[in-house]
């Protein structure tokens, strides 16, 4: 084998380690008893150490230097481009400090739980201050390496290329008009029939059979992945076995089932990932921002359209055996598509969610300068959602407790929700016109259409290009916040 | 940190290795989807290569060295000797040997499940013949290592300590009395009335709720470990976190509880294991004829008594909303203790069932030495069951080709089965009479005085013990096939 080869069969070691990991951590939130779970952080640090260890030893080093140096071909160099910025990444932060933060933020996550089942934020801020002290560190050491401002150093973990500069630019043009056009919409929405509500209870084994008939319509593969029940919703396992999870509600079916779709979108993204490329960083998901895109093109592009809910109301009927004028096509637009100033992020609406990540955005920011100490961070919370959505928390289990992110180390990822939201309403917009027949089709339960094209323009990419790339080859055209801006006036304000 | 610390924490991360391994494991055979299969190969084998490369590198053997050679404490030097014990079996089979042995006994494997469908030997001979070469290599390689017989090397590697000599001595003399004994039984059973079978079907969801129902009157503490389906039950998992499975069978709920409880036994042994030895192999579970004690002895001691089925009996029938006389405690302690010649191992009774092993001991110690040619088992195994079990086979898949054992390499394991279950019969007289209420308070379902017992006389020993000085401080005496004899003889030849 030549260097290149060792490089990257050491790197498909070290990917199928994290394979691990990432079933591992599924089993966590889905099916681990809780007694399991300091063992488990023990067993999750120790896979990242050794991974950690491997993308670090000199011979991954020599490997690299020893097929950069034998290569020519520009794609191939840019695979091991890829390779070669990981282990930058990983030669930044030391062995002792990837081990701390793994360790802080599972017993931080593990608290938070118990912390937000209490409304009680004094009990998880001892373990919360040690996460946010670890990952300055971490800040700082990956920010020298990688010649990045600390944040933007922790952004470019979850979208590579995304900064600061980025997100305030696109986070001010979104303020200057989201406010008030959350408020038209409520306005316009007042002038008209209010939604019937449809009513409960629905039974579990129910909800998941139509979440299961609709994720197969999507496209998901059972023999490829499961659905189960966590806490906080998400999509996990491989590209092979994917795992998405949802929690139920026996009072209101379509939030669960809106989180599945959601999650399914995530899915298909993994399972159209190069499969040539498996094992190598070239062949993963791009970042969370293109992630989010694809979660965001199923969820609120496609299925809160007009077309999806026509076919789907009628399933959703019999799935609960329902009767009236609440399981109409109409009414079950109107549910999904309903617009209020919530305090909970992950029941926002379209229009309200973004101003829940920038406040996000600029309060880690503030606690990771050390600006906002975490003592205030509740009060903060509460005024920021206040000034923006409009509405004021009564407790923190709706307030700064609401998100696992922070308690589990994830800093720098909120802002990849919105970029998400962004470049679905762009994506949407150039497959309705690359495909006519798209949404149409959408009316009948086809996603083959809109599946197939973002097969080829998204998933089949895997991390070849950027987010900026993608969007561009995509669409013609870079980031346009005038795109998602359109696409919820028509929405919330035209008829 | 001095080379002892260095050692153990080297062997602590191998450890977690193996815990990561065997949740993996679980998820494969209890919740993945069949298309995650190759990946999860893929995972598993990678896990397993790099913890072997963790056990056999040179720094292991300077660590172990120095650790041995700066110790003077007799107990901590007994530690480290286990450790070495493991470097030893570990570093004495060459990697192409290894290599070759798993080839081969996966290749062997599919062959098996075919020609048991199709009850082809022939087919599956050649595979097995290779199996059987590379077993010999290994078995030599593995005696020279540790100065042991070759057969007695691979028994060493299911029970450190047991010998052919043990299995020839105990084995004699349980071929004296088990074939007249069965023959008795059976007469004894026909001279009383018949029980009555229990109509079914029994739903699953029922069957999970009883099994879950009596696991916790035996202790599981559902905080650390769950009970699931699979297609072969077992007990995996961690000590913090075990994971039992079963299959339920509609027509037959005695079964698939049966089973749960043999698990349980399992579980409860290695949630008993001592935590301050935690992932040292000190620690770990002490051998396969020790587990199958914890096991045999829920199962078969208590479980099968006239005071849990008294016990068990109404609850059972609460569950499944039973009524009629074939609910009555004697009836279902009947049906639970019901002697038949049988064909197959799994599904024997405990008279019968170390006539079954006592047959794969003496076949494969011949197949080993070369004294039996492959192509003459079929008639051996026939003949044999004919003499020993009273009955004869009409086609291999009920005979030879019955078990996975040695079609996968495992040879050397059969004899844990029956080690187990005297160990269990003489563990369950000493605790017995050690506790004086220990069966009548089976009869309330009260479990704490047997597992109270066994916590501290056989669980809490770890490995620092072998299964014969746990069994004589636990006893007060060597195993002793006596005491064996009489319980059988008093539940089946009594009133």
């Amino acid at each position: 084998m030549n260097a290149q080869a060792r490089l990257f069969d050491r790197i498909r070691r070290i990917s199928i380690l994290g394979e691990a990991t990432g079933m591992l951590h599924w089993d966590a939130a889905a099916v681990m008893p809780d007694g399991g779970a300091p063992a488990r952080a023990e067993q999750l640090a120790t896979l990242r150490e050794l991974s950690h260890a491997m993308l670090t030893a000199t011979e991954t080093a020599d490997l690299l230097a020893d097929a950069e140096a034998a290569e020519t071909d520009p794609s191939a160099l840019a695979r091991i481009g890829l390779a070669r910025r990981r282990w930058h990444r990983a030669t930044a932060v030391p062995g002792d400090l990837v081990a701390a933060l793994s360790r802080a933020g599972s017993r931080c996550e593990t608290a938070w739980r118990q912390a937000r089942a209490d409304d009680d934020f004094a009990t998880v801020l001892p373990f919360l201050a040690e996460v946010v002290a670890r990952t300055r560190d971490e800040a700082a050491a990956l920010g020298q390496a990688l010649n990045l401002a600390p944040y933007d150093a922790l952004l470019d973990g979850y979208e590579p290329g995304l900064t600061a500069a980025d997100c305030t630019g696109v986070f001010d043009r979104l303020e200057a008009f989201l406010p008030d056009l959350l408020g038209q919409a409520i306005e316009v929405q007042a002038t008209r029939p209010e939604p019937i509500p449809l009513e409960g209870p629905f039974p579990i084994a129910d909800q998941a059979g139509l979440a299961r008939r609709l994720m197969v319509a999507l496209g998901f593969d059972f023999h490829h992945g499961r659905l189960d029940v966590s806490a906080h919703p998400f999509c996990g396992g491989i590209p092979d076995d994917v795992r998405i999870t949802t929690r139920y509600d026996e009072a209101d079916f379509l939030k669960a089932l809106m989180g599945v779709l959601h999650e399914t979108g995530h899915a298909l993204y993994e399972r159209g990932l190069p499969a040539a490329l498996r094992h190598q960083p070239a062949g993963e998901a791009r970042g969370m921002a293109v992630h989010e895109s694809q979660s965001l093109i199923v969820e609120m592009q496609a299925c809160r359209s007009r077309e999806f809910t026509g076919w789907m109301a009628p399933l959703a009927q019999a799935a609960f055996g329902g009767a009236g004028p609440a399981w109409s096509p109409d009414n079950i637009r109107r549910l999904v598509t309903r617009v209020a100033r919530g305090l909970i992020r992950v029941d926002a609406n379209e229009i309200a969610y973004p101003l829940h990540v920038i406040l996000r955005f600029r309060l880690e920011r503030a606690i990771l300068s050390g600006e906002l100490a975490l003592a205030d961070l509740p009060a903060a919370w509460n005024d920021g959602m206040a000034a923006s959505v409009g509405v004021r928390p009564d407790s923190d289990r709706e307030g700064c407790l609401q998100d696992i992110h922070w308690y589990d180390g994830a800093f720098g990822y909120f802002p990849t929700y919105t970029f998400g939201a962004l470049m679905a309403a762009q994506l949407f917009a150039a497959a309705s016109a690359a495909v006519p027949a798209l949404q149409d089709r959408l009316a009948s339960g086809d996603f083959a259409p809109l599946q197939g094209w973002l097969a080829t323009n998204v998933h089949a990419h895997g991390a070849t290009l950027s987010w900026d790339e993608i969007l561009r080859r995509a669409t013609g055209r870079p980031l346009d916040v005038d795109l998602f801006r359109r696409h919820l006036e028509r929405r919330y304000l035209g008829d």
